[in-house]
């Protein structure tokens, strides 16, 4: 027996893994702005769930005293009597809560407050999953005693998790930007709002697939079994994302990368709770099958519901979680392999079964998601009510990682495009975000000279990137407090110095990294700024860089509405 | 004999997981405009791939039926008599037979159709691949029969997804701008074209490797033979990686970073076919060879026979491939445990064996490598003829993700730099791509005054990034259609509001992004400009920006050929 | 028996699989400008290991004729005698050994001359880790036979790499810009440095906490404890982590990202020695404190010792290494199941068991710190006066990919952000790098015209991307030899025509790539400028581009101090 003891450890630091894809597709789908705050989120689910699972959770779901067979009598075993413990029970379906967990933060993604999240995070594992998941695993649970199949989560995990991001994500609302009036028609139309890596994204997915032969695997108890699983785990996502990439490409003239990679997760949410039960010809339709309802679930969500869900965490784990679990009394194949390797018996209605597991799994689903919704719709009431839900809109115009955890950029060193926010989208209260009355007070200073005195001129320096600390240095010291950066590339005399290779051929490079300084004069004479420039820029050196000058007609400082010379007091 | 069969899955799921390596590895060393449709394609080949094995490709390949050590009788027994189906043996095939697939789609990457490159990884997985591979591993293969030895698939897997790379880059031509006359010598020299992001790549090769130990092992059938797998596995890529880094480090003056990722995928390869069969010593000198030969074969295919191979993939599987494979006839030790753990008995040419070994593997590299290449050379030929193999010049310039999957980038958010094309590779018929007839008409309006009574003025707005899309539409408003964004970073009296913390130090930012918008006005006043900018920008806080105006000489429109005021008209 | 020799392999190529983590964490952390001599640093300590464990450390750490219970005697049974060689035991001991040296590269990051690391690499995989690894798991080494408790590394790998990074650190000296002098206070503060990617820093902890199960795992000898090591595996860094986050957001005001991403790290460090020894209040203890403790060893090591270690490897590895050692004196319990599955009756300080498995764990760490103390501050030493161990200021400025590996970028296609380097902590010699007699010459050219017969004209062409080659051509053979270019988005005629799709939504693009080329000419006219840019811009569609001209009052090139038409003449 052992090795099944170890394969089913095997199988949950597969299934643990999964939490690192989760955090890959959730932000590669969604903006760099809230890069650091997704990662979090997928890091602090698991952790946090770890802490009540230990505490309440694990006992709540697997206690051997279970009550009517809907909830376990919490214990402290763990604690108490730690020799005796069931030590890989509990890291396999903590693993498993987690999951669970996890596909929450995906559709709530870019617009949640971090509070609110470990809240409701700490909720999920702590009650919300494992007391249903107690009935489907518990072998005391009232739907494993009725032979409610779900062998490894499809509902008691997925169709939970998919429930909740739906809630969550209809109270929450959508993101700033997702759905705008049309002018034309009047009608709400959603907008994309693309995701920041689509190569982290589908590393998740990858990352995902492989940890899910944990995933479905790690509970299996005999060769057959395991082997059936894996072949069924690997023809139902396959052929999902085949069907999914031909759906997209006649529906839309193109295939579409995003969705097939939502198209192979659907698919191996389907068979998450069959895969033990169907047949390769099972695993195949529920493949198919799941590769036209995620992109048609992700429209109808979008589209019609204007629920905004960033990763299509609803489509996938949702309605796929329940697809999956109702396709097992349909497809269930008897001969298929048990735990001991004899045929398992068990018949789905379209392999002579009749439609009596078709009830149950039917029953089960209705169970775990009227409790779910119950419970989820509850929870986030609450902490809307107390904690609150969601940031304010302009945190989440900032971005989550700055707002919520002082992080400048999860990406220090790159470039970011400014973002086209729709402005009929917006409340009305972010263009001025205070009354006028707190603006920052106005300070006239006398005027020297009547504008038509002053001259105003551009002085333009191009320097290497490694100087600008200190020209700025420099002009601080002359008294210019204003300026403007831009990174442009120099081509000039200074090329070919590089030494460059790539793949053992020499890199070719004309042009070289610049920044552009911008500043206006007007008080300080354009030749103290020249001077100040060649003093701090001048190596004797090709590259050294050039200064133009340029005649400025006006200039206004937006704040003060002042023009001209009192536009460029910054002191 | 459980744990053979559980570790064989382990090792199927092991190899699974190179399919995300392999997408990390060839879209980190090609270009961002390409990311998706990349990731597509390694998503792809597995999925379409485990479609045709199912259908064909497996019976093909393992059928007990196998004629004349040729080819199997196909059957589908996974749909008729699933209970009895080997369903780990399908899994283990085809993950093997989606890694032949996979290597290919690096060697073409950046200028294939992607619905050629569907049909070409469908053959390989139904047809090419498993009657090959039947010949080494069916028990009744002409090889298997003769005692070849290829354990783990250097020339069934590696050697002949090289070679299909090969005559795929060589029946494409290269990328655009890859080779370039060079003005003095008249000569064609190879430019480099570097991939988008290095680390990413790296991760792949690290999967890779943490997989590799699967892709060897997994077949194991004893702790000793195991033992010896894991060991040689590790030596060669070892040895070789550091070679690598060496001999580029002497011949190039410089440790090249990416050749030393080749080497280490260049060790794997090459001991992967005598991984069972050689000691430690084996394995170091056939690591310090690959790690030669790697960049010998990366150099001769791109600087002499000019075949554009963007990841290496030749150099590395085919290359390596066909040296792995003889390498077994040269160093196979008779004394290293077989899976029953007692001395195999296989003696190479240099342990006492003499040349018969050798023959035997020369036999077969000859007879897969004759196979593989008429195969393939005839399947290109004819999507080429039929479907079309390459994609149009200005397709592949703007990039593969958008033209074939309509998407925009698979980094939004991210900045990109302009792209150097050597215009002399560039087809005549960019510059224009379409005749002068098929313009678009140029519509004259009547002209209000002569030129010299306009004056042309240049308004300068510097704006917080999230006031873009308002002053945008705030512009619209006033009549003005044309106008050029850039993202600036601003010094001013806006400092040090971030509250952001990195790693507990407080983060200085003296820099904040912003964006300059540049609208060049005549007939609408440019008093009217400013009005509707502070409008949009006011909110009474530090930061609302600037407004500078500046006189303009000329405009140009290129299309038209305008200057002056109809230059600007853009309605 | 089995079973557990597979599961100890699979264990080892989990251990492999955390050098990827380790990459990915550490280049992460730092910034990109480097991110390519990492990937290269960490593959090459698993590479260069390979090789010298080969050789020698693993003889001198595991023979079976050992000496004092200090040193083993060296053999090369390896080589000789492969047949009956320790396979699995070289394998498992390798990737240990290459975790002790990959931790170093982290907190020396983005300065230390590769050549220098490779050395110290070699002799940490060579002799330092042989040596006291042998004390720890030989069965004759001293602290084996004197019962001291580090089951997977806590000390003799963690606490050794933390240890050498420290040491490795403070020689070196901070990174330029990491430590400012304060001009109010004259004190000396630390600056942030952050990182360029967070999401890769967050998958290699993910990766690396996947591989811990291995790393814990890999050597348990019965199913109970292995369970019990994957409990205690879970609870640490859950709890870790959330104590990390809880503490800086009471500290600092947030939650921060980074830190609690080291708290993971520090809760799987902590518990590596006590994994199999501690129940689950033992594990959550031990987590807490390691949650804290990484946030105050960062603090001070950062802002007390003024110790520059970009990735917290000192704290994560170094201090909690030592804690984790400690922690098995005080909490180990005697019921928890041994590999036997008995109760393994070790008891801590906190179990009855008195001080005495304390002090051994003290003594151990104390003479396992002094070795590593001593033997790496003189091979530190001995690299610096020898080979050098730091990069020059201005290969540190440019970054370590271009001067250590003459690679231009790790992420080629992106746009970086200058960056912004402290004056004053840069030493004098930066601004001119060589002294002023070497200066190229400045060659005066005979002089045409008075200056101010001169007009200067800024011509600004605004086109697509694509064409910026052929433009830049084009101008070169009108005499123009110098330009700037910066990519801007342009917003006008040419919108809606992308064809784009993101999840079923069609992308709403109204701002498009441009590039705008500035060039001031003077000599050579405008309108020959002008002409020149329309031959190559005219295509007759939307979006062919526009130019415009500006007056420009004076030119200044900074290396010869040039005005005027001298300052544009760069021939």
């Amino acid at each position: 027996m052992e090795v099944w003891q170890v394969w089913f450890l095997i199988g949950a630091a597969l299934v643990f893994f999964m939490q690192g894809g989760f955090a890959m597709v959730e932000t590669g789908f969604t903006r760099a702005k809230n890069a650091g705050n997704i990662i979090m989120k997928n890091l602090m689910d698991f952790c946090i769930g770890t802490v009540v699972f230990l505490l309440l959770g694990f006992s709540l779901m697997m206690s051997e005293n279970y009550v009517l067979g809907l909830i376990g009598v919490p214990n402290l075993q763990i604690f108490t009597d730690f020799a005796n413990f069931d030590f890989s029970g509990f890291v396999f379906n903590l693993v498993f809560c987690a999951t669970a967990a996890t596909i929450v933060s995906g559709a709530m993604a870019e617009r949640t407050k971090f509070s609110a999240y470990c809240i409701y995070s700490a909720a999920i594992s702590l009650i919300i999953y494992p007391i249903e998941a107690g009935w489907v695993w518990n072998s005391q649970g009232w739907l494993f005693t009725k032979g409610y199949i779900d062998f490894a989560g499809s509902s008691a995990i997925h169709m939970v998790g998919g429930i909740t991001a739906f809630i969550g994500a209809a109270i929450l609302g959508p993101r700033i930007g997702k759905y705008a009036m049309d002018r034309k028609t009047g009608k709400k139309t959603a907008r994309a709002i693309p995701g920041h890596s689509l190569t982290l994204g589908a590393l998740g997915v990858f990352i995902l697939w492989f940890g899910w032969y944990g995933f479905n695997g790690a509970a299996a108890g005999g060769v057959a079994q395991l082997g059936s699983i894996f072949l069924t785990t690997t023809v139902a996502p396959g052929v999902a994302t085949v069907v999914t990439m031909l759906f997209t490409w006649i529906k839309n003239g193109k295939p579409d990368v995003s969705m097939s990679l939502n198209g192979a997760l659907a698919g191996l949410v389907a068979i998450t709770a069959p895969c033990a039960n169907v047949d390769a010809l099972g695993a195949l339709i529920i493949g198919v099958v799941a590769g036209v309802i995620v992109v048609l679930a992700v429209e109808v969500i979008d589209f019609k519901l204007h629920v905004d869900d960033p990763v299509g965490a609803v489509a996938v784990h949702g309605v796929n979680g329940i697809w999956g679990t109702l396709a097992a009394g349909l497809f269930a194949n008897p001969n298929v392999p048990g735990a001991d390797g004899a045929p398992n018996g068990v018949a789905g209605l379209f392999y002579g079964g009749g439609a009596a597991q078709l009830g149950t799994q039917a029953t089960g689903v209705l169970a775990i998601a009227a409790w779910t919704a119950v419970t989820t719709t509850l929870l986030f009431l609450i902490i809307k009510k107390t904690n609150g839900l969601r940031v304010k809109p302009e945190e989440e115009i900032a971005g989550l990682d700055i707002t919520e955890h002082g992080l400048v950029s999860s990406y220090a060193d790159f470039l970011f495009s400014p973002e086209a926010i729709e402005p009929s989208s917006l409340p009305a209260s972010v263009p001025g975000t205070e009354p006028i009355e707190k603006a920052v007070p106005v300070v006239r200073k006398p005027h020297p000279l009547p504008d038509s005195d002053f001259k105003f001129t551009k002085v333009e320096i191009i320097a290497k990137p490694s100087r600008l600390e200190d020209l700025k240095v420099a002009m601080n010291a002359i008294g210019i407090n204003g300026m403007t950066v831009t990174n442009v590339m120099g081509y000039g005399m200074q090329k070919g110095n590089l030494a460059a290779h790539y793949r053992g051929v020499e890199v070719d490079v004309t042009f070289l990294p610049k920044v552009r300084l911008d500043i206006v004069v007007c008080k300080v004479p354009v030749e103290t700024v020249i001077q100040a420039a060649k003093k701090v820029l001048y190596t004797g050196h090709m590259g050294d860089g050039k200064i133009f000058v340029y005649d400025v007609e006006n200039v206004v400082k937006v704040r003060t509405g002042e023009e001209g010379y009192d536009a460029l007091q910054d002191e």
